[in-house]
């Protein structure tokens, strides 16, 4: 099988990582934090040690500033539902995955707060991006999110720029990294970026189950899941404590064992290695589709990101990765990627294909990717 | 090392669960429900498959009455938060474990939702219960919360007779299942039960990481988790689709695969077998510990669940549990067993030691434990 679905979840996984879960299962299933013994102490000082690795592949010298979530969805509910009160404005671009435009979208409906969805005209340069941010401001903006890198197009957004104009007017900023996170550097400790949501099982190399919220120190947070923190367990009001109560109930440990696993091959490849490999990888297929016929690119320019999403002019792009898939064991997402706001303004309400190629690809692999199509658009066409 | 820790998470697990979710990391790490390629058909397959065997071990014909969570402490919040709204009652035991009795004070501070904790003054009959629950029925008692088993003095509540009182009454009932589910019969498609959470990681021998609430048909219920379902990813409004609408995010594919191997383990071992044998271990250390001096069981009767309390009369339960751990290499859990109210009522606010055999503990490991007992009782009193 040639797997170009990197973006949804990394395939495969360093052999480390499912060995580290396995091991976390047989060794010591017990819960970390609520019991004195050995068992329990193994899996405290497994998260840990997961929560150390984080914050130096991010740039934080606090590992307590990251909460282990399930996914990035449940990393950015915690943000955007523990932050957003009735009355409240946000800003989200018009690029955002469903994981932030569906909570906010429910807010708005039920809680009342009142959101913005920007995204310039045109060009996705900085000055423009700061333009539309800018105009949509109002005295009760309170949170400001933006994806870092486009799910669909690959586009990266100008994070620390955004973050400097939100810390001069106040506003929290919330960066989903979905698509970036073990891809490109990030330093967290210096940029003016408030909240960041992240998956364990993309770029990470973790299993699913895994995901994380980075919270810079000042920013104030309710809780989601309101349980047993395994302190203060005699009072009944859930305790602030930090990170604790806002990691209520048992740990993933088996699958933050496999994170760990995960963030010691990202840090010990390095994320620029990472980052060449996979954007020569990206180049390749991008210049074999440019130079097909009939091929319609997502984006002029080829991103920064090495994912992108494409269109074969008259055929239907679920049918194109049904074959794909069938026929010559490819596997591509096709579709609208949870991205409903972008294929709107990209004009590809149909849904489109789009390739992610990762780590553990090779570029013979993106030679017979170009050949399947250049098959499938001779015979379907 | 003599595990007596299992009514915290069930260890060791039967070896094909560590196998099973080491083999869905790396044979099918894709995205299940959100593409239309071979590793994510696989992945959707295993979770259709754990699925229907959750629906097969609680008596439903219907697997997708049952919701994939990551705990119970989230299935408590799901069901919780998204049933009660402001102005309405919700009336919960006195014996609720921190899941329920958190959230529910938190709903009681921050929207306005009014809260009764009942428990009957001296007995545990099926007619106490049913009185002070009576009792405390308001016209706007929406929701009445049970645990079956209680996590501290493996008591257990007449779940049936409750229920049938609520459906006369129109109040939704949601049964909290962490220490029974896997050892004692459900049926729920026969049961006047609404709602059941219970865990993966206990007595369904699954991995942490991963649990469930069981929804009957009819009951209204708003997500808590807001994005990415795979299913009509074009809109931003969060789509009711059952059960995918409420399981928004990047499942725990390895987890639930892992779960599956649990499943199977507890169906085929079967749950009588299972309860027979560690309600015999409970009894060994029930007779036994019943027999020594100075030790003060938590209730006067032995539970109908293997497991129970006690304090060593004079001695400070965390330092027993210590003691236990480093001199003889046997994990208990002493504290608060994340249920406040319960201690409260039992007088044992200082905290007890839990004992709670598993199926794969010994008889003579209980014998071990009981003459640690004395031996710690020996040099320190």
């Amino acid at each position: 099988m040639i797997y170009l679905d990197n973006a949804a979840s990394t395939w495969p996984k360093p052999s480390e990582v499912a060995e580290a879960t396995k091991a976390a299962i047989v060794d010591f299933g017990a819960n970390p934090g609520r019991g004195g013994h050995r068992l329990a102490r193994k899996a405290e000082q497994t998260i840990a040690e997961t929560r150390a690795k984080l914050a130096r592949l991010f740039g934080v010298r606090d590992p307590d500033r990251f909460l282990f979530c399930f996914h990035t969805t449940h990393a950015t509910n915690l943000a955007i539902q523990g932050i957003l009160s009735t009355g409240d404005h946000v800003i989200i671009s018009g690029w955002e995955h469903n994981a932030v435009a569906r909570p906010v979208t429910w807010l708005a409906q039920a809680r009342g707060v009142e959101v913005s969805v920007v995204e310039p005209p045109e060009s996705g340069e900085s000055g423009d991006w700061l333009a539309v941010i800018k105009a949509a401001v109002t005295n009760r903006t309170k949170l400001l999110i933006t994806i870092h890198g486009s799910n669909v197009t690959g586009e990266v957004l100008p994070i620390v720029d955004i973050g400097h104009f939100a810390r001069e007017r106040g506003i929290t900023y919330m960066v989903d990294a979905a698509q970036t996170a073990g891809l490109l550097p990030f330093q967290l400790d210096e940029w003016p970026v408030d909240l960041v949501a992240f998956p364990g099982h993309k770029g990470l190399y973790g299993p699913q189950g895994t995901g994380g919220l980075y919270v810079a120190a000042g920013v104030s947070l309710r809780p989601l899941l309101f349980g047993g923190t395994g302190s203060r367990s005699e009072e009944v009001e859930q305790p602030m404590d930090w990170p604790g109560g806002f990691e209520s109930g048992t740990p993933n440990t088996p699958g933050i064992a496999g994170l760990g696993a995960g963030l010691d091959f990202v840090l010990n490849t390095g994320i620029d290695q990472i980052y060449q490999h996979e954007m020569e990888l990206a180049r390749l297929l991008w210049e074999g589709l440019k130079a097909q016929e009939g091929v319609r690119l997502a984006t002029e320019e080829m991103p920064p990101l090495p994912l992108f999403s494409f269109n074969l002019v008259g055929l239907d792009g679920q049918e194109v990765a049904m074959i794909l898939d069938q026929h010559y064991d490819i596997a591509v997402r096709a579709g609208y990627h949870c991205a409903a706001l972008k294929h709107r303004s990209l004009g590809t309400e149909a849904g489109a294909i789009r390739v992610s190629p990762g780590y553990f690809n090779t570029s013979s692999e993106m030679d017979a990717f170009l050949r399947a199509i250049a098959e499938i658009r001779q015979y379907l066409l």
